[in-house]
């Protein structure tokens, strides 16, 4: 039977739990959805004690599957109100799967002020005081960590910014390289991971093995067909791993839909200095430590990631990708590579998201108070971030805070939340997964830029995202990345075979989609009862308003076909 | 029939329009519930132009009749997202009476970035250029808007923070000697105003007369036998008279509900130093231009407003308030009715509401950024606001853009609008109001100080908090001052008299309480529509949790009791 951690920061005290039978088939973002709705009252205070703060991984965390270490972390969020899961890869998922533990629940406060980590190891579980870790930057934290614990851990630490409580703040989780790089960033999760007092949490799995198949030969068999896949796939063996996510940077400046001067235009004119083949060719050009593919974590065969080095072939930052270069690019006017890497591991340091604090520097800049395209001026803002200052705590404290402060009218977040780099007046059906995600806007639950379809036609789109967010919350709640879903022909058997073999279970081929599809209504259970119904499920004002260049299209999807969506009553 | 005039912005067209028949019975708060209901769409962004705002007066503006010149604003607020009205005195509303226009509907908003105001008087409507008045303060606007249209204007104007978009911003009115001192400060509609591009409206009634009734003798009757209520009754003969609403500050610290440090006790170590006591003596004391004793309106025989000089007699502010008192004073722990003074003419100067901006101040000082106590820091950060830096525009941003920003959990918000100098942990039927009111926390909305029970007696508030509600919103639609409402004698007949004497209408002795059901009602539907639903009336957190010196009391009314009231469903 699955393990569960129960860490109970008030009373410092560490428990087993056996996991729920009814939660069984529960992983990630799904396990998270249902410890939610079953322990935490939706009204709570995100940022108090009654929130709870869940890690979970996916069933075959800790096996050699490839992309299947995941690491889901969850909790009521203090940006949206409502539920939010963030996943990160790293190695920290795979870990927990070696101890064989499914997930751990951090619940109450420290209620001393004090700040604290979480050590653990096969033999060895406890709090361990951390107030020497105060103030230090995600790399500098891991490094104290490595050297008290050893090289070989994985972390999920939070940077200051975590610790301020920002809404911004995100939790970075260690990669294979022992970089605190990988990032469960949105919905303000470091900063619930901060109110607690919980500066890290250590997971050292050394001598611990692999976990055992219920039937290897099977497992072995399977996991040979889902590398195969994976391989003979020209997105998943050839774009991402030598572009990486920047590959779609060409592609969504194309379509016009590329977030550009704070989402008032669809297409970037230096967009050709900041896309993949751009990043490639710096990477390659410089040498030294740059690579343009890299792995996150043991296994994976697609390693979409990179690390990006500056020109004496130094590491600036790992990884460079699409999310950043669209928000703190082509968003703030940033036409360099350089500089948007100086500034994206600047966000790291700090704890930041790069997507919701891009999306806020672009309202800083719309107001003026530094002038668009000025990356000395970001670089500045971060300073007073990292000082602490109430300017730089505005920072980040994502774009609804900065919006209203700067009494802005056109703020681009869904739920309170930032939109990623996918312009909805671009690419609808990617708008109607912003508009009707239990997340808030959030280009992980379910973008639409790969179906074969008219991004300009708002018909059909609603169809589409449906589709895509109920898969999206399917593998997401097997701990899989989402990179893989393009080699899996539209079909779940590669996974589910994996799991069955695995696990001794059977599961029907629909157990992907079924899944995806109860946990996005736990979701939405939760998110009701916190307040936010089908009434949030709206974009900002403007992207049904202000018709976006190049297409001068406008959000013009129907209400009708966005309330459609996720019909539960027929069910 | 009653005018309304209609303003659209964008295309700078003024027009009348005959009001809709079903809305006759629909005045000041209760006219703008059903305007907002028919004419805006609840999702709309409160700061974008498809918000309206509306200025509404009474049945009885313009007559002689006592209090009955309230003149409410309305639209939705930027700071609740919900439905928003705030009334004030001054003579704006009985000018509005004596031109026979009932409302005013300011719709779209200027598209060329300009900065308008509207002049209205008998003969002569129209928008005009006030770029000129860019950044100035409330009262610089009304000294300069006098000498262009005459001294005996009334005006209805915002501050510098209105321009800025902030959310603390409200709308100042001018009294009956020309100060802008009495304020729509709550919800956040100066920014409204603000977004629109529209610094001022001018109402100037010149060559009018009052307004004839259809039975005149009846209503000098009617008039005289209201007249004599209020000057019977000790309350508003003598307690609001002479101490004004700073009468109530003893009471409330000593029932142990007065805000003091943050929210965090309710009781001040100083109060004998700024209650009502303390206040009329200085007054008397100095001489000077200072009054114990004011009219806002022409009319008012209650007079409890009140001009504070400081120690050369010179007029520091008027008037000085206990909501003031207790937000800008017991919660920032300064015990000095000259600093609360001067920095409530700050506040009034900026534009700023002094309940929110005084909540927000103390999650300042909560964080550290100032201490507190501090009058100096206070100054020094209105001074930010003047200059409308980043830090200016948080501090004007209300407490719980503020309380996000400093990532704290106790924030003393209800739907995102501060509570009033009432904490509901020591007057628990004011807390159910600031649950329940469609208006966020609000005392005007129906507090229960008067009301003859135990406070600390959880059980039985929900019903007093329900009529006094009901009563209010009733009062708020008739254009009157709710200081009358402790004369009448827990009846409404004298008004109603009043208005059928007026119009030669019978109103049944049910009028205004079923009128204020009817505003309820469509205000919380506004609420549901725009995504506010009973899942926000709630409290912020830590008033379930955190007992209240000196009572270790808690808010614990009942969640049934508190969805007990307004059952709509039972009508």
């Amino acid at each position: 039977m699955e393990k569960i951690l129960k860490v109970d920061l008030k009373n410092k005290e560490i428990k087993w739990q056996e996991d729920f039978n009814e939660f069984k088939y529960y992983w990630g973002r799904g396990y998270i959805a249902a410890v939610l709705n079953h322990e935490v009252n939706p009204t709570c205070e995100p940022l108090g004690p009654y929130n709870k703060l869940i890690f979970a991984r996916g069933p075959l965390a800790g096996t050699p599957v490839p992309c299947s270490g995941r690491l889901s972390i969850g909790g009521k969020s203090p940006l949206t109100g409502g539920i939010k899961e963030a996943n990160a890869g790293g190695t920290m998922g795979h870990g927990l799967g070696k101890l064989g533990i499914k997930a751990i629940i951090i619940e109450n406060s420290f209620y001393d002020n004090g700040l604290y980590g979480l050590y653990i190891s096969k033999d060895d579980i406890h709090l361990f005081e951390a107030s020497d870790l105060r103030g230090l930057s995600t790399s500098q934290t891991v490094e104290n960590l490595q050297k008290r614990f050893g090289e070989k851990i994985s972390a999920a630490v939070i940077g200051p910014t975590g610790e301020m409580g920002l809404l911004a703040a995100g939790i970075a989780v260690t990669d294979i390289d022992g970089r605190p790089s990988r990032f469960a960033g949105r919905g303000g999760l470091g900063a619930v991971m901060g109110a607690k007092g919980l500066k890290a949490i250590v997971v050292d799995s050394a001598n611990t093995s692999i976990p055992k198949p219920a039937n290897r030969n099977e497992f072995i068999l399977q996991n040979r067909k889902l590398v195969a896949m994976l391989k003979e796939n020209p997105l998943t063996s050839k774009t991402y791993t030598e572009y990486g996510t920047a590959a779609a940077l060409s592609v969504v400046n194309a379509l016009g839909a590329l977030p550009t001067r704070n989402f008032s235009l669809g297409q970037f004119e230096f967009a050709e200095k900041i896309n993949g083949d751009a990043l490639h060719d710096a990477i390659l050009e410089r040498g030294g430590s740059g690579e343009t593919s890299h792995a996150c974590m043991a296994g994976c065969t697609i390693k979409c990631s990179n690390v990006f080095a500056d020109k004496d072939g130094k590491e600036v930052v790992a990884p460079l990708e699409f999310e950043t270069l669209g928000l703190v690019g082509s968003n703030l006017l940033i036409g360099s590579l350089d500089e948007i890497a100086v500034i994206n591991a600047r966000l790291n340091e700090l704890g930041l998201d790069t997507i919701e604090t891009g999306a806020a520097l672009g309202l800083l800049m719309e107001r003026g108070i530094i002038s668009f395209g000025n990356a000395e001026g970001v670089r500045q803002l971060l300073d007073e971030v990292e000082k602490g200052t109430v300017l730089g705590r505005v920072v980040g404290s994502g774009a609804l805070v900065v919006g209203r402060v700067m009494g802005l009218s056109r703020i681009p977040v869904v739920k309170g939340q930032a939109m990623p780099a996918y312009d909805p007046r671009g690419i609808k059906g990617t708008g109607v997964t912003y508009a009707t995600s239990p997340m808030g806007a959030d280009h992980t639950a379910g973008h639409t830029l790969r179906a074969p379809v008219n991004h300009l036609e708002p018909k059909g789109q609603a169809k589409i995202a449906e589709t895509n967010q109920i898969n999206m919350a399917g593998i997401d709640s097997l701990g899989m990345c989402m990179m893989v879903v393009p080699a899996l022909g539209g079909k779940f058997d590669a996974l589910t075979g994996l799991i069955d073999a695995f696990y001794g279970w059977q599961l029907d081929s629909d157990f992907i989609a079924r899944t995806g599809f109860q946990v996005l209504k736990l979701e939405k259970q939760f998110n009701e009862k916190a307040g936010i119904t089908n009434i949030h499920d709206r974009l900002p004002e403007f992207v049904y308003n202000e018709p976006l260049e190049p297409h001068q299209s406008i959000f013009d999807v129907s209400d009708e076909d966005i309330k459609g969506i996720f019909n539960y009553q027929d069910e």
